[in-house]
């Protein structure tokens, strides 16, 4: 059976009420809820779902109808940008399913949006339309309150399905990628202009490293950089913090601690150990339960008190 | 179903025809044979079975007799300690399965090397029957050259089973523990006395961190730390390596390249994922496969290439 991953955005992340609501409007017969992570400083949630493309479709779009009904962004604040209630929604193609099913259903899916919620939709990255609609720092580059104007007024922003005209929900950018990890580095300061400078420093966009996105943010009253690596395979998880870590000392300061928001692909972290530990990348392939998988099946870590 | 592991270590890494005659005659129902390690300097094979306990033990006692036959220690040689052809066998625990069961078939096995093959067996770890026998560095105290005469003369070196008296084939250690694994670390010298130095530094018993055994070694011309974690809960990976690292560094010297002997189990890697990325423990909850693992039973690791 073919497997994909969904891993909506919402801009709630306090209202815990609002949040199970839009959650169990997700449990469709065929779909699993991996996980659900909320943070009220960015006064958002992330919610993974897993199953077969159909019900995720199905779910998602319930989500989506939920959260516009529920989250008013005429009083939404927060420290992430975003556009509307239900933010992003992007379709991951995991087993036995390809990149194209997902931005073909992607786009099903927004135009399902656009004409029975009557939202605007924005397709982004593998399902986008247009060139300059690619990247989700391009779908979002009016937040919600910018957009409010230039949706039915600059013809750039005219979304590619629904009305070019924001309501209390906003808009909603629908889209087929590659797995992403979300991964933020908290630093020794309150300095916010620290963190927006390594930011600036090491994401792609600034000459920095290839497929990772970075902001700098303050949470919790601490400078955060805030990353999304796009394709770990290009830039993995050690390497960008590694980064972090070198223009922060540059500027006297070093990383605390770090977070994952949502999950990581397993590679991921095994491409860090192996890095870390300076085994070769075939050592990846040493793994005691990935030989017994190949042997018997049956992958499941071994339970190592 | 139970499952066990069994890591059977011979004297031989050099004649690809006795390995591959070892590794034939563990192939017993029941019994999946997942890696087998060669090492021409260390002159050692290190083979991973996994399986049910009845048919591994059964597995282990034919490749204890084929080793026997085909592997003269009076002619071996080889940078590894080692008391005979067939030197360890250990049996480990991996699921629905005690130590105690590990123990109490590590003993019936031991006695019938003893008995039927005419060896003598030393048991060691959690099978041991004398407490000056626990570790394997004090069972392997005499080489087989030194055995050869204390075996016979000393008591503290009268074997658990079989005779007291060494053949062509040396002894057997034959134990039950837990998840050990083999590492080393590669320094950027061929000065055999610096890896020394690093590994007597290191090792729990030279004051060293715990459940850490380790010796210096020339590899392949290289100064090798050769490390055995005994338990990675207690002391992990990248905590061992940045031991050898320090240890290294004080000595002007620095870790060239790393490698593993046989496999390591997934949440020794995760840990030292975690502790490298400065996540926090709980971060292992955050995988993706283990969430889609426990939604869906199937952990296989996400093939994103």
């Amino acid at each position: 059976m073919s497997l994909i991953e969904c891993v909506p955005n919402f801009s709630e992340g306090r209202r815990p009420e609002v949040v199970t609501a839009i959650v169990d409007a997700m449990r469709v017969s065929g779909v699993s809820i991996i996980d659900v992570s909320s943070d009220a400083d960015h006064n958002r949630t992330v919610v993974t779902l897993v199953g077969d493309i159909d019900p995720i479709a199905e779910a998602a779009y319930r989500a989506v109808k939920a959260a516009a009904a529920l989250i008013d962004m005429r009083q939404q604040s927060g420290v992430h940008p975003r556009i509307g209630a239900a933010d992003v929604v992007p379709l991951i193609p995991l087993r036995e399913v390809s990149l194209a099913e997902c931005v073909s259903t992607a786009r099903k899916l927004g135009a399902r949006i656009g004409s029975e919620l009557g939202l605007p939709v924005f397709l982004y990255d593998a399902a986008a339309l247009r060139p300059d609609r690619v990247t989700l720092p391009q779908v979002r580059r009016d937040p919600y309150e910018t957009l409010v104007g230039s949706v039915g007024a600059d013809p750039t922003r005219t979304p590619d399905y629904g009305p070019s005209a924001l309501g209390s929900a906003g808009a909603v950018a629908v889209g087929a990628r590659g797995p992403l990890i979300a991964f933020n580095a908290y630093l020794d300061t309150d300095d916010l202009s620290v963190a927006q400078a390594v930011a600036r420093e090491i994401r792609e966009s600034g000459g920095g490293l290839p497929r990772v996105r970075a902001l700098g943010l303050l949470v919790d009253g601490a400078a955060q950089v805030s990353m999304n690596l796009t394709d770990f395979r290009v830039t993995g998880m050690l390497s960008a913090l590694d980064a972090v870590r070198q223009a922060a000392a540059a500027r006297g300061h070093r990383v605390e601690r770090t977070e994952l928001v949502g999950l990581a692909p397993l590679s991921a972290l095994v491409d860090a150990a192996l890095s870390a530990l300076q085994l070769p990348s075939a050592a990846a392939d040493l793994i005691l339960e990935a030989r017994i998988g190949q042997a018997t099946g049956d992958y499941r870590p071994i339970p190592f008190e």
